[in-house]
């Protein structure tokens, strides 16, 4: 098949980039971006989309029981375990249009190809979209290809529920049905794909400041979830002296700042983000009785990461401002290292496009992480704009984002053949 | 009238109690305690059950442009100005039973004992509900004094939104359509009373630790409201370095600090609090790029606050780990001192009817805030259990209450004399 060792120069990039514009229309923003939390009706409505693509691609459509949503391309031997292109169509309450969907339109883009050159390929070839990879509607993340990879209970899954008290059961239920109705086949269980490739945005700025296209990922940083509360005592704002005051907000105050201190300690490597931050009662003039905030905690080494969670464990054992306070771990995800051989393939492939790119740990979580424990895995990274990310502000080169197409093309052509 | 100088002792103190449980079931909260927001729903329904009550307190209902409830019993000389006896019907969002309404019933008591002992007096009385006094839905409270003193420009206060976006003049319009519907008559400007008497719980612990039922108030703290703001960028929690990051959440953590530093050097009489705090976008994987934070400032000296006003904005005026900050001043309330003459009478009738019990400062506004400035005024604190209020928990004492209504209404008959 030497003819089609560079197959990737054959990938239509306008048909690509019109696919990742069309997407980006499914739950766009009045201001701009994306805002298509997972299940939501734009979610629903971005997989029935991507169904109604399987015909043009030669492909059928499966999903499974959490809702992931697979595009399969048959190959010459049905029976071996498929190779796997994926990533998320689900997006930050306030998000860009790139993260997540741009790997997903990939993989239709790679079989679109195939398709058009009618090649067929040794094993067969499958583009999954997870369910609610980003976490920002059920937390914790990445449930679809957690439960996909045996790591994560499906019932504890559908349990969760988002802000406003939906259910994730709830939530998947009228999906479920719908794709069915457009006609997508139930998947009962999982499979041991032959390997997992995923393209997704860098999110971070070293390629943009480098110039530089796209690259391969080594790895991932683990990430810890957590919330912490902090429980206080209501009263008038007015009428209660500072130092009989049990006030949640300034133990959370006092809390943070200790947090901090503990973090700090473990060098430049490690990030710490509080996203949610809210309080009870929330009134102007009454001293808040309840704090609630989450910490998003990352770290490329586990030991580092297993020791800040014990100082975490031991500040929320003690009181602050007189309000105790509990800490709840809302998940937990080990840093993972990709496969060898399959970096060296991307890395070749890549080098047909572009020039080399220094390789790159990844500072997000990705579903890859779930996949690297299950069969050989890697990622490819595109550059984005000043490496902003879960923001409307996000943007993605399309010079940028074909020399990725391709080299994700040619990694299928070389991995597939068997 | 000298057989009527203690007149209190006629006040049907199982009437007065019974319908301060009857106001309590307007708007009362599954877990106890009072949920009854300026406007709402309940807080209408409790204007309805005032109007209802005029007639068999021999009195009739009048409503001014800002929604204040008047129930007028006339007196000998019709043209006299009236002796205003005033508090609030409106509740915090998880607030107590007794705060503002205690001090509406004890007026309708007042008017019900002259009533069933066929007194009229040589002034007109009239018992007053403010609108919103505390600020819980549309900020700032005391609107309704606050135009009816005429220290606040309607105009601004109907543009005023909750949370929700509803304007001010949204919310009054059915208000105001009902009670007219329901017999009260509308009254186009407001008036300058021969003086003002207020009846609240102390919402503070010193009457209960000392095992006093009620005391006289010699004044009222300043209050100052205000909300920071600060700018942060949104981005990845995941690939952002610390030393990268504009983090909203940590720069609001680090402005509170210098906040706290400059209030506590002021001393022990300070009140600061931060009632409300909100962050978006508000995930737990995503950077916020703004937070919002209130203050609640209080003191007795108005220099004091006025130097705690100076420094507040220095410090937003510079940047925080990063993020720019903005200083809103949402209201500012002078501190007062009440009527001499007053406070001698209610505190010698006080003595008729319990121990004498030390003079107090309110931490707490009230309505009697603004009207100080426009007549006589004074107030009357009734204990409350361990100063709990803004709370379900809220409690206060039938027969501390008792002393309180009996002082009051011979107080009234002393001042309406003439």
């Amino acid at each position: 098949m030497q003819q089609h060792s560079t197959l990737g120069r054959e990938v239509d990039i306008d048909r690509f980039w019109q696919d990742v514009q069309t997407q980006a229309r499914i739950g766009a923003l009045p201001e701009g971006g994306l805002g298509r939390l997972a299940l939501d009706e734009s979610d629903i409505e971005a997989r029935l989309w991507l169904i109604e693509q399987a015909a043009s691609l030669g492909a059928s459509a499966f999903h499974d029981p959490i809702g992931n949503l697979y595009l399969r391309r048959e190959g010459r031997s049905p029976e071996l375990p498929p190779l796997l292109i994926g990533s998320h169509m689900d997006s930050q309450p306030r998000g860009g249009i790139y993260d997540g969907a741009l790997g997903v339109i990939a993989g239709l883009a790679v079989l679109r190809t195939l398709h058009e050159q009618d090649i067929t390929l040794e094993c067969p070839v499958e583009v999954v979209s997870w369910t609610n990879e980003e976490g920002a509607r059920f937390a914790p993340g990445t449930p679809g290809s957690a439960w996909f990879a045996g790591v994560r209970d499906i019932a504890a899954i559908m349990a969760s529920r988002d802000d406003a008290g939906v259910s994730f059961e709830q939530a998947l239920a009228p999906c479920l049905e719908a794709m069915e109705a457009r006609g997508s086949t139930k998947r009962e269980t999982p499979f041991s794909p032959s390997a997992y490739l995923e393209l997704h945005i860098e999110q971070g700025p070293v390629l943009d400041a480098g110039q530089l296209p796209a690259c391969v990922v080594v790895g991932i940083q683990g990430v810890n979830w957590y919330r912490f509360r902090l429980q206080g005592r209501a009263n008038h704002a007015g009428t209660t002296p500072m130092d009989m005051r049990r006030d949640a907000v300034m133990g959370a105050h006092a809390l943070i700042r200790e947090l901090e201190n503990c973090v700090n300690r473990r060098g430049s490597q490690v990030r710490f983000t509080i996203g949610k931050f809210s309080v009870a009662p929330d009134s102007i003039n009454t001293i808040a009785d309840e704090v609630s905030f989450t910490v998003d905690l990352r770290h490329p080494d586990g030991s580092v990461l297993a020791a800040i969670d014990d100082d975490f464990a031991a500040l929320a054992a003690t009181h602050w401002q007189g309000c105790p306070a509990t800490l709840e771990r809302l998940s937990s995800i080990a840093p993972v290292t990709f496969d060898s051989a399959i970096l060296a393939s991307l890395e070749q492939k890549l080098e047909t496009y572009a020039t080399k790119a220094p390789r790159l740990v990844s500072g997000a979580f990705h579903d890859a992480i779930h996949l690297a424990n299950l069969c050989p895995a890697a990622m490819l990274f595109v550059a984005c704009r000043d490496g902003i990310s879960h923001h409307p502000d996000e943007h993605v080169e399309k010079d940028d984002a074909a020399v990725a197409v391709r080299t994700l093309t040619d990694t299928v052509l070389e991995l597939a053949q068997g």
